[in-house]
């Protein structure tokens, strides 16, 4: 793994391993209070900027907000982060459907959906380009690898997708935001990583009144 | 909660949010690498002075351990973590069974024990007294808080007591100390805390290259 991009998952969790609250639907696809995850991010100078707005704290989450947009030349999701959880009732491959990111998506950037769901890619404004990939996760990174350049290749979501890929060892770097919650139930970061899971490495500790900021390297798996 | 002593959750736990590994038994009460949640804490000068030996890592961590020990005037455990998974096989009750602690247990304070098994309070070397509590987690809270003084009150283990006494929004503070390993499965410490977890604060972060320190205040809940 230590050629060409570095894989990351970066990804904001409440203390008790949450990325989503629990009862994720169509109209609620972050859960009850899965919304207070992200708090720390809106908060931002740099997130604001990066949606066309003023004002916002400056300091060590914003820092680390701006530096993961630049690095990002990719991103991988699951279907449903891409479709808000529509997938299986034929409306994903819908040609019509844009998911839920509006028109013009925050990427900026190619974004590779993992899905069952054959389809032609779906541009966007703004630069960002849905690919959908129905070959599994490790085509969808060797794809993802491919487009990233000198950037990282980030693993966006949802938890399961996240599990899948850490599990399989196809992951370099994991950045937790840790947000001083428990949402007591919900999609669960950092499960079903079967019986061998790998090794792990500090790479730093951040923190803010709002989020507690974790990295780790993820050593390189004896197979 | 204001009045009295402080009552803490203070627990090393896996990233992936287990305070012990998988297959635990009688001979592994830790389970499958779970003696690595414990690195940080046998590495510390704190912890070998207290255990009769020389040597060891001054810092933040040794600095944690001391504090706690300090700190903490009675401690309330399950009792899996009294006898090691014997429970339920007519050990736990054998006036004859001193636990898995040994004859001069670390605590050196009072040590309330949730069982279903009534016996008499069982007297250890070093100022240790085990004592069994069957009439459930709120009487043996407020046995330990009156014997507690102008000390601490350590909600110690396992996963399943501090677990139920979070959710039943019976705790202070929470600590963690969160060792840099994955171990894919174990007790689950955060779990099954209800569907209306209580509210955190955070209170400081520390880390050393062994272990990250979270600790959270636990918002008063209006019930």
């Amino acid at each position: 793994m230590s050629d060409g991009p570095t894989v990351i998952i970066d990804i904001s969790v409440s203390l008790d391993g949450y990325v989503a609250g629990p009862n994720q639907s169509l109209d609620d696809p972050l859960g009850v209070r899965g919304e207070e995850l992200h708090e720390w991010v809106i908060a931002t100078a740099a997130w604001r900027e990066s949606h066309g707005r003023e004002g916002g704290t400056e300091g060590v989450d914003s820092d680390l907000i701006a530096a993961r947009v630049e690095r990002t030349g990719v991103t991988v999701m699951g279907r449903n982060m891409f479709s808000a959880g529509r997938d299986g009732q034929g409306w994903e491959d819908d040609p019509r459907a844009e998911g839920w990111w509006g028109e013009d998506p925050p990427y900026h950037h190619p974004v590779f959906v993992l899905t069952h769901h054959e389809r032609e890619p779906l541009e966007m404004k703004g630069g960002t380009t849905f690919i959908f990939v129905t070959a599994g996760i490790e085509s969808a990174l060797e794809q993802a690898r491919d487009a990233a350049g000198d950037k990282d290749v980030l693993i966006a979501g949802g938890a399961n997708v996240c599990n899948q890929y850490l599990g399989a060892g196809l992951v370099d770097e994991v950045h937790l935001h840790v947000a001083p919650i428990l949402l007591g139930g919900g999609a669960r970061l950092l499960d079903d990583l079967g019986a061998n899971p790998p090794g792990l490495e500090p790479i730093s500790v951040a923190e803010s009144p709002k989020a507690t900021h974790l990295a780790y390297r993820v050593k390189r798996q004896v197979r």
